[in-house]
């Protein structure tokens, strides 16, 4: 099972590389045939997979891993069959490699076009969830990409259990089982390793905190997506409809307050903010949100009554809370609000709530935002919501993808040039 | 003049940013304005500018410069006027800030589109010729981009000159001259600083050798273009018209040989070695050529007579020659023309020239490269060739854009989100 650890990272490249090259011959059918085996797979070692996992959860629990941590950890019979169901779902997914785009045909009579190609070897490094395993795996086999999987160590046991499902799957689907590797050694030295992999690895996928990211950014002689970082934002123009924007600022701060596009900081214009902070207030103090209030608004929240509230600290307008907190402003004006979103924002998922038809075009054209939405919730920032079938992770940098990012986002391009004996003048 | 040496690099970021604010609320017809000032002020500034070069000039010749890279230098009349034009031919160019693609109604009913947007700011590091200053500075501006450059030392004054030009011209028109910033001074830490500018700096292009891109890759925390380096081949297959190769061959390695898309590697199948490699020789000669050549091609080389060749080293089959010099291998097949490539390129150009289709489509398949050509010269691997108006840089590796990259690759996007009071289950 642990076979992984005696070979060093370097090697792994190297193995993967010769992999992604295989996997990028395979035509749609044979990956599916992989997928719908992976599944399988999972299903049938399910026995080994959950006792691994139970292991890991009673080192965890004796390390001291709070319960929803522990919980996140967790595999049982539904949540192996919902991740072998979610594998098969990746099937129906329109395979992206081979696509051909922008075809023309120069003045020269050169044809042109550009073919979507996989990227290669995909390293990702990632925190303690068994199924980002699985998610990662299964999308980078649909796009033909190989992949070095680096997960939290509270849950190798698991992890190398399901890798070793998947790999039994790959061989038996007669695939190169190195297209899909797991660093096993706890060494952190070894991620070090892994991000100067330029040699033979074409991405690195963090997928963690700010810790993680920096450590990427720092170390890593390979492109990296950053990302999944969100302060998110939602400014209340005086023109909104405060009924629905109640609505709305309670779905974005409450409906999953543990994920990067939910709600962080609430900016209200001055306008409006006696008339809509005080029954917003008690609507989510009764979901159990605490307020970080600037003083005006702490005020507002204060003469209310019966509000959990506190005056906001220097650096919680900074914070991704990904908890039951949120962050209250009144703002003076668009501008204000736009000026705070650009000082503390992450570049994430930002919203204006209004009726006004400029202010809503302003806030479109100046939020720098991966996703900017007008009279809706931060919480569609989503692979899935956004209709792209899967999410591999959410990109906040410039380059490359923004946002969600699906299957396409797993490819790159090259570019083809048909001539017929063509010299350049 | 060198007042930009006084400001910290990390001010020069923060200035930087600032103006990318203001550039990204610009239409096109206001950068359109800039960039005509531009092209004015160059023309109107050319004895300054003429004079700094000159003093440029005379510092290289005392320090032993070659009369080749002097060339490169060397700025006249006639070679101002021409980046006059084409700063004047970037106003033509379809400005690709703000287009909406991708477009799509969600089953909610959320209107879900995609907005290019600029990337922010370039950082772009880049070797001793003058004219690259007015290309990037010119094509950022033109897509909204903030840009700071630091040129090679030996053209710190011509590029001084030039963006004090560029700056008077962008004052003019009431732009950020913040907007095109240079990094004056020389110390080499400075670009180290510039690297790890990710709070301000969105993309990093170094234009220069091997070294430059390596310190990039090691140093820098901001995501970074690396390409330029090409090691290219053509491998001509035995149903080629070996009339049309000899043509092809020599455009590619002759008619530039100092660029990166000029061919490196020929390798040549086994069958038509005897037949067609000794006129080729023979023609190649005749304009400078020298070969380096394995055993087999060498002894056919020796044979045809009167032929610069000698036996190719270990590590010449990795050298971007950036010369006239060519590496010639006789290969067994199109599989084993195939596995030199992979174990050789560099992903930048290569071509196959065949008349057998189902060789031309696994070359296609199977070669990874940014541009992959079927019976054409190498050379056409640019941006100009390629009708994307204009060239920042060719990139090879797989992330953001692949191979020669226009203005659209000095863009990122944004999604934008309408919703109606939009709330997620």
């Amino acid at each position: 099972m642990l076979v992984e650890e005696m070979i060093s990272v370097h090697k792994m490249g190297e193995k993967a590389k010769a992999a992604s090259r295989s996997l990028a011959t395979l035509g749609t059918e044979a990956k599916n045939a992989a997928l719908a085996a992976i599944a399988d797979e999972l299903e049938s070692a399910s026995a080994t997979i959950l006792q691994e996992n139970a292991l890991d959860i009673q080192d965890g629990r004796e390390a001291g891993l709070s319960e929803a941590i522990l919980d996140r950890l967790l595999l049982d019979e539904k949540r192996l069959g919902d991740l072998a169901s979610d594998v098969r779902s990746v099937i129906d997914l329109p395979d992206p490699v081979g696509v051909e785009f922008e075809s023309r045909v120069l003045p020269n009579g050169m044809r042109l076009v550009k073919r979507r190609i996989p990227l290669g070897v995909v390293g990702v490094i990632y925190e303690a969830r068994p199924n980002v395993t699985i998610d990662i795996a299964s999308l980078c086999l649909k796009t033909s990409n190989a992949v070095i999987l680096r997960g939290g160590k509270e849950t190798l046991r698991s992890n190398l259990a399901l890798v070793a499902a998947i790999r039994k799957a790959l061989e038996k689907t007669g695939i190169p089982p190195d297209a899909v590797q797991y660093i096993g050694d706890p060494d952190r030295a070894l991620v070090e390793e892994l991000l100067r992999l330029d040699a033979h690895v074409d991405m690195i996928i963090p997928r963690g905190g700010a810790g993680l990211h920096r450590l990427c950014l720092e170390k890593s002689t390979i492109p990296v997506i950053t990302g999944g970082m969100g302060v998110c934002h939602i400014f209340v123009d005086d023109s909104a409809d405060l009924e629905r924007a109640e609505a709305i600022v309670e779905n974005a701060k409450v409906q999953r307050p543990s994920v990067c596009n939910a709600l962080d900081t609430l900016l209200i214009h001055r306008k409006v903010a006696n008339t809509f902070l005080p029954p917003l207030a008690k609507r989510l103090h009764a979901q159990g949100v605490t307020f970080h209030a600037e003083p005006e608004a702490l005020s507002i929240l204060e003469q209310t009554g019966g509000i959990a509230c506190q005056a906001a600290q220097p650096g919680d307008f900074d914070q991704e809370w990904m908890a039951l907190i949120l962050n209250v402003r009144i703002v003076d004006s668009l501008d204000d609000a736009i000026k705070h979103i650009q000082n503390h924002g992450t570049a994430h998922s930002d919203s204006i709530l209004t009726n006004d038809w400029e202010r809503a075009n302003t806030f479109i054209d100046r939020i720098d935002s991966a996703a900017v939405f007008v009279n809706a919730s931060t919480r569609f920032s989503d692979g899935g919501q956004f209709g792209l079938g899967a999410e591999v992770a959410v990109s906040t940098q410039k380059l490359h993808a923004r946002g969600p990012m699906g299957l396409e986002e797993l490819t790159s391009y090259k570019w083809i040039g048909i001539g017929k004996g063509h010299i350049r003048n």
